[in-house]
């Protein structure tokens, strides 16, 4: 079977951006990937993103990426998994080249939340991602689904209000150098503490904010060493379903998907859990940064919190996470997210993540979680050298 | 590099169906594919969609598919390119196959656009194919942009009225006895005439009617004969995009997008247009279709209109086009038109077409068209025995 090398990447800054639309932000990030890349065309482009239809009034986004990146002509196809829309875009790249049929692939993750040009709102858009008849139709949001989530784990393990805030603190912490980042401010545990709940337990400093932002990724058949001589591999990549809507699942607190995920990655990239030095995840909401850290297998269960208490997941520990302060305060535009991850783990492991750099990681993965968990994607990136 | 057999199928009919929603029609439809295939399960599944953020407020549905389905745990997207969603998907399913980690893939179309649950209406929904900001804005709708593509096209080949009633007069008669088909009644030259003007000059009898459906196609690496020998290869299959913006194009006439996808689906193929036996074309309206078949290289430009008069492409003729009634007759649930393409092109070539079988073809081609031409998926598929 055909390797995947990563050979360039790009990004936007994340914000409410109000002056750059949908074409602005994927044509930036792209065009940036493919200047990093050294290339000025690709033999097809994937475009992750989940609500332009909704928000933007636009779909048909691979033909409108392509277009407005002068690259008309390439095949060019949306993908949709609702928040793992990135990872799936990620994905079916690879299955791309691994098919034989394309050598270089554009990924574009994009979305543009804010300043809408469509007459549905923003926390309607994302829970298009839940179940419409029995879910959504009953009132329940979003966020109201991670909150049940969160209160069935608190209770199982027994933890404290403040155990969910070491994850969002560290976000913060890690987001406040990184010039891209949405959120570049520390906060403390009082802050979480004295923080509003938006859907008891979930607190407004558990969740992810609002962003507009675009990343994007070359992958390639063929090897691209730096000056250095290292280059970067996708050596495993897995995805996994689950339960669409939340009351149908066994567990709440088990992410069935992304376990599922996980295992198909790691048996693809021949690695242990052990193995991973860097990590990134889906925080969401901080339980589901935690469940995340569960599913890949790295802590036991009810014990996510305390690897982040005990300063192991910051940049300098035996396991980073999210050095770049994940989707809590990087940012979530939501079906870039995944691309987001995938880029930042590139840069992580080619050494190019700047002041964000967690030592010099050989070996890590990326989760991206869609719904409820109910879409997983995960990737797994080696160093070369 | 490996072979991709089609090994079952399945369809809903097609119509303002207010009985069942996106989940039953995709439903219905999946299974009844795998029942053809002798499976009870497959290693991912592919949905083609197009609407249903806008229309029913669900996205995710790759999770959403599989979940109800019976089939959550595997790998599911929704892949989206406008109308071309449906082609889209199953080239998506292809190239998973071809990459040689899954075996047997399960493509699911489906479109609700009757009975939706969200605020926009189709109109504006269908319109999210064409350049939001460029086009929409201004008030262009789809009709209209389509309008002027027929209005160029007649004036450069001076073609008249009546020209393009061919087309949908042969779609409705082949329709007439198709069961699941959504107008399933002839009509004539004089109700063509007289139809009343919906976008000068394209009449509401040049145009495809809004309907609910599914189909849904299992591809496998493994071929399957049939009692009687025989089995379905897609031997090539090609993709393109042109100019989103139809003002941005050099040439309003030319489906710059549709004729590299179709060489590129040929090369793969190694076949010409001369070898086509049966053809599935995209006629969304009269004009489409005559620029579909013009882009397959099976006559000259500015001739389609008189292909369909002259009787070659009917049934019974040397080149059937849409034996079962096309997108005028048959129906366009839109996302689900592509996989409705492919299924009915499958049935023709393993003789399972019933009334519609069309002779005996070995070899055929569907065109299935997204926006106006900036999204082309072609599919080619050959019997076996």
């Amino acid at each position: 079977m055909r390797e995947v090398y990563v050979i360039g990447s790009g990004l936007t800054k994340i914000g409410n951006l109000w002056d750059k639309g949908l074409r602005d932000l994927a044509v930036e990030a792209g065009l940036a990937a493919m200047e990093e890349a050294g290339v000025e065309s690709v033999d097809a482009v994937f475009v992750g993103n989940m609500m332009s239809g909704i928000l933007n009034a636009q779909e048909n986004l691979g033909s409108y990426v392509a277009d407005y990146l002068g690259l008309s002509g390439v095949p060019a196809f949306k993908v949709e998994a609702a928040c793992a829309s990135g990872g799936a875009a990620v994905v079916s790249a690879a299955m791309a080249i691994k098919s034989g049929l394309f050598d270089r692939v554009l990924v574009v993750g994009v979305e543009k939340m804010s300043d809408m040009t469509a007459t549905e709102d923003v926390t309607s858009a994302l829970a298009t991602a839940s179940e419409a008849d029995y879910e959504l139709f009953w009132g329940a949001s979003f966020v109201s689904l991670n909150a049940l989530i969160m209160r069935a784990y608190a209770q199982r393990y027994g933890l404290k209000e403040e155990d969910f805030g070491w994850m969002p603190i560290l976000m913060h912490k890690n987001a406040s150098d990184v010039p891209y980042a949405q959120l570049r401010f520390p906060i403390t545990m009082e802050a979480y503490l004295s923080s509003p709940k938006i859907a008891d337990p979930i607190k407004l400093l558990d969740s992810a904010p609002m962003g507009d932002g675009s990343a994007a990724a070359v992958l390639s058949a063929s090897e691209r060493r730096d000056g250095e001589g290292i280059s970067v591999a996708l050596v495993g990549f897995g995805s996994a379903t689950d339960a669409m809507a939340l009351y149908t699942r066994e567990d709440l607190v088990e992410l069935k998907g992304a376990k599922l995920a996980a295992k198909r990655a790691m048996e693809m990239a021949e690695v242990t859990p052990r193995d991973l030095q860097v990590l990134e995840v889906h925080d969401a909401f901080s339980v589901m940064g935690y469940l995340n850290l569960e599913a890949l297998g790295v802590v036991e269960p009810g014990k996510a919190s305390r690897l982040i208490e005990s300063g192991d997941a910051d940049r300098s520990g035996s396991l980073p996470v999210n050095p770049e302060g994940g989707l809590k305060a990087r940012g979530h535009p939501v079906g870039a997210t995944g691309v987001y991850q995938f880029v930042e783990l590139y840069r992580q492991l080619s050494g190019r993540a700047g002041p964000a750099q967690a030592g010099s990681p050989e070996l890590g993965a990326a989760m991206n979680v869609g719904g409820t968990g109910s879409n997983v994607v995960v990737t797994i990136l080696r160093r070369v050298s």
